[in-house]
């Protein structure tokens, strides 16, 4: 019998995406190999990067011959996998669209709100030697504080996971989103008890492989901590 | 035997997410009952449709007891009814996986930059009587040409539809996103034989679903058209 190659990963753990992927695959003990694609290096423009995904974007799954992209896809993909735990996304319809729902709305919310906090006082400050632009942090501060409002008072209401009573694919994804401005020291789920307390369930669930994801993106902050 | 109460959608058909819906139910012939919530009158923020959903937005789907927001999983619920074609969102994981691809590139992509084009040419200008930014809308064209280069050289390289050989809830929210800009008279696949060709089998597809879901867009032109 002829050996499958394993699920091949191209990741890096410094995108929020591809953490979730990571967490993921070691949480489900998904045999694959992880390929590093140093963004900050531009490993993403290579011309074999591009014949993989033309959008030069992390992550990119490669599953035999199917290669797929967007993470929000691959997380379900994978979920849905043979021998994976049902809780990641469920089968039943009712729940599965809720996780869905949870998704679709992350894209307009989560994901830009708390990437901007990230991308003004880290990115950008980083990449032009310049200050923080005060005024747009704040704009930006005030828009993730809308979105976490809503985090909290309609997703978290009345359950201890995002889209119900287990964790699922849309935890990874929301919390991945939420912790990239530690980068800078910052948490913005400082004065949020609920949100806290969910933060410590979905870490609770996901045990190392929350630490194993994260600690490209903690260094960072310990160096720049170091600096100051 | 009690009947089932009939499911119901909640739709303003001046929403691109609403038609998407609209279309999807009226080509599956799945039984359903239309509430209209006109945006324009401010229908989203009574008190009523505020304990339907918090967030005040169309499209809402209430199934007996399940009530669910966001378009994109709204048409995966639905197309994942019995009875309803496989096409619509197929159950092989690779073709599954193609069409939640697409909708989670189509929610960073597609959508803003369809929308922008409209809210610039039409929304600001009737909200406010002032003028088209010219500006800001030959920024906001930009970015549109360039999520449509992408739709032709990645999405349809070589499939007739955006995600494989048939029609998909992918290509219903795609193609009613891009429609909107029509209320300003603007054919946004202009010059795009390939796109055209594409919005052509998708409008075969969907046959009078199409012209229904967009009757109130097309009236809003020919209502500017007739001032001008």
């Amino acid at each position: 019998m002829a050996t499958e190659p394993p699920l091949e990963v191209h990741l890096d753990l410094l995108s929020q995406p591809c953490r979730a992927v990571h967490i993921l695959l070691a949480c489900t003990r998904t045999p694959h190999r992880v390929r590093t694609v140093a963004l900050r290096k531009g490993e993403n423009r290579t011309a074999e990067f591009t014949k993989l995904n033309p959008m030069r974007r992390v992550p990119v799954m490669v599953d035999g011959k199917f290669t797929l992209t967007e993470s929000d896809a691959i997380l379900k993909y994978l979920a849905t996998k043979p021998g994976v735990p049902e809780h990641w996304y469920p089968r039943q319809p009712e729940r599965r669209a809720r996780v869905d729902e949870y998704t679709a709305w992350h894209h307009s919310n989560t994901r830009p709100h708390a990437a901007k906090v990230f991308i003004l006082e880290v990115l950008l400050p980083a990449q032009t030697g310049g200050q923080v632009e005060q005024e747009r942090l704040d704009g930006a501060l005030a828009q993730l504080d809308a979105t976490l409002d809503r985090l909290e008072s309609m997703f978290l209401r009345r359950q201890p996971f995002l889209c119900g009573d287990d964790v699922s694919v849309a935890d990874l994804l929301a919390l991945c989103e939420l912790m990239q401005p530690a980068a800078s020291g910052r948490d913005v789920l400082q004065g949020r008890p609920q949100l806290q307390r969910w933060r410590s369930r979905v870490q609770a669930a996901v045990c190392h492989a929350f630490h194993q994801a994260h600690a490209v993106l903690l260094a960072v902050r310990e160096r720049r901590r170091a600096k100051l």
